[in-house]
């Protein structure tokens, strides 16, 4: 995604502090405490604008959500949609998705978000992507026992690659669609991203895949 | 598939022991005595009009092949490229997918094809899918530990379901791809409903997963 820079969007942030959270290793294993009823926690990494977590936290009230953006830029338009809305079940993590463990207690959360996550379709880069061996070892680790993934893109390459990084990594598939918005998905949020794809025409592909406890 | 009923094809089949096994429970363990060299055995389950596994067999001569086919007015086809081919590493065989470990001994088989299987899309015929769990415990009894199947479809609830499916019976996806004419695959034998989807332009799903052993 190209990324307008906001020079203000510093400064909106730390405005906020009761949404985007200042000393985030402070909360490692006390995430709780950022909201105002003690229920499960679902995080997704690379929230982008905002428009999935925000309404998956509208929509299921007795979920507590951390939307992780490592993009100010990006990130501040996530904040501005919490400053309208004032859910108490959302919260925002300006971090890197890699170093999730330095702010999530082992076993911290219940369910991992990924949409539409950088491809990095260059086989050097194959790393960096968000469903890498890697980044699967980083949220088994925050996550409970048997925890899940939902992923959704609409990037075939990335989508091939990671059923198969999740299956090589021995996590269970326990649902797949290759057309997700041809099925029945009344609860489906989608992103900004999957708004324009969609339009398109083009297939959004989504897995649930889940540790093997 | 609906089949044209073909009185003469059991004579047919009958004529020509050499390439359609008059009594495969005899070769149950010695399926190499009905080729020429002593070499890796694959089979297709639903073989059809055998258009796939005799190209597959004359691109590679150094592997034994035995297609497997439950309706005669279908095997025929088969046979009848048989004649035209002679090939040394094909076999036939007149059997249900569902009794093969009544063919195979334990271990038999190196690798398992399916092509383009009935979907039976109705959940309560999911049973009959060739992807099923009793389908896949019968593959797995007559493969070499690790042993893999590849397999190829146009219809997507099928293979949505077969990836969870071997996923959730503990086997390992070794590939994938979500639209296999879009990639480079050189080799790739196309069945005769392949040539007629992909000209329509769409998708074929593949999958490589093998069992873990």
């Amino acid at each position: 995604m190209r990324v307008r820079n906001k020079p203000w969007a510093k400064e909106k942030v730390l405005a906020h502090p009761e949404f985007v959270v200042e000393n985030p290793t402070a909360y490692k294993g006390k995430w709780q405490e950022r909201f105002s009823k003690n229920q499960p926690l679902h995080i997704e990494v690379g929230s982008g604008k905002g428009q999935f977590i925000v309404g998956m936290a509208k929509q299921n009230p007795s979920i507590n959500y951390v939307a992780v953006e490592i993009e100010i830029n990006v990130l501040v338009s996530i904040l501005e949609k919490q400053i309208e809305e004032q859910l108490p079940n959302l919260q925002i993590l300006h971090a890197n998705g890699a170093a999730l463990t330095e702010y999530f207690e082992v076993g911290e959360v219940d369910l991992v978000y990924l949409n539409f996550s950088d491809p990095w379709p260059k086989k050097r880069h194959a790393k960096r992507r968000l469903t890498s061996p890697q980044f699967l070892e980083t949220y088994e680790t925050i996550l409970v026992p048997g925890g899940e993934i939902h992923f959704k893109t609409d990037n075939r390459g990335l989508f091939e690659y990671s059923l198969v990084s999740f299956s090589t990594y021995g996590m269970r598939l326990k649902e797949v669609s290759l057309d997700l918005h041809q099925d029945d998905c009344p609860e489906n949020i989608m992103t900004e991203y999957e708004e324009k794809f969609s339009a398109k025409g083009q297939p959004i592909y989504r897995v649930e895949t889940a540790y093997i406890n």
